[in-house]
């Protein structure tokens, strides 16, 4: 059985519409995706770069967050063909463990908790492939990547390209 | 560069010294680490496999395990040669991922927190070895299996072993 490794953050999770909100509603702002498109939040307004970055150390920020569009049957459906890995960075954020797994639990009970892998840098995972919206992790990564589109990747060329976890299903079941 | 992971508990870790300390206090026992030998805790005392099992829920359980003897010293000589990663099964206790995260910071400060991985079942580790006293877990490694002895593994035969980190110095580096 080949083994898909999964990314959460943009890709099962939607992390940019909290972020976005929070963001917006603190600074009396109206940044909207089409304004994220080829970029990071930090690349808008760098001059608050520790403040974008001071939301996600809250241990809760990543409990609470939308599944994105479809992630669930989608996976379900694949994990009946393949191995399904859950591959998250979250190095970067050690208060998120705790969230970062409840939210697998509560919203993918299926899943295996043998599956789940907290780590930074993906080149040490060990999987078929890779579905992430990290172009820095898809170069490291030795399986094949594939991209999860987010507004920050708009403009990369280099990976095969899924639009949505339709497209995900299509690209792996059809 | 070859990749050498490296499991936690009982090979970075002393987890068996406070283990046992704890139970023996509380139950009024004084299982040793010769007792142990060829089994775990739970094989000794089956009626109080819950109980054994509950120490490790606390969080703050892994966060002042004793570093194992020459473990520092010998990492620190590996990582001028290979790079190390660190593969923790963790998921059976959700709880230790903060301490276990803050443990490693401490006492391995020369470490790159982004090659800490924390998983399950680690056939997902993609390293050239793993350097670990779980049997299960070099079953299910692709690359080269190091077993490093702990009590209840000494009966193993089918992995190079290695009794110390002096042990593991000569290996690597001799």
């Amino acid at each position: 059985m080949k083994r898909i490794a999964i990314d959460m953050d943009e890709v099962m999770a939607d992390f940019t519409k909290k972020h976005l909100a929070l963001f917006n509603a603190d600074y009396n702002e109206a940044i909207t995706l089409e304004d994220l498109q080829g970029k990071k939040l930090r690349d808008l307004r760098p001059h608050l770069v520790d403040e974008i970055r001071e939301y996600l150390k809250d241990p809760t920020y990543f409990r609470d967050l939308d599944v994105m569009k479809d992630a669930q049957e989608v996976i379900k459906e694949l994990s009946e063909s393949f191995e399904i890995y859950i591959a998250t960075a979250a190095m970067h954020f050690p208060s998120s463990f705790t969230a970062k797994y409840e939210w697998l639990q509560e919203h993918f009970p299926f899943l295996d908790d043998q599956h789940f892998v907290f780590c930074g840098d993906k080149s040490v995972i060990k999987a078929d492939y890779l579905i992430d919206d990290n172009v820095y992790q898809l170069e490291r990564f030795t399986g094949e990547g594939i991209l999860f589109t987010a507004p920050h990747n708009i403009h990369e060329d280099r990976f095969i390209r899924v639009n949505s976890w339709a497209n995900v299903r299509d690209y792996f079941l059809k």
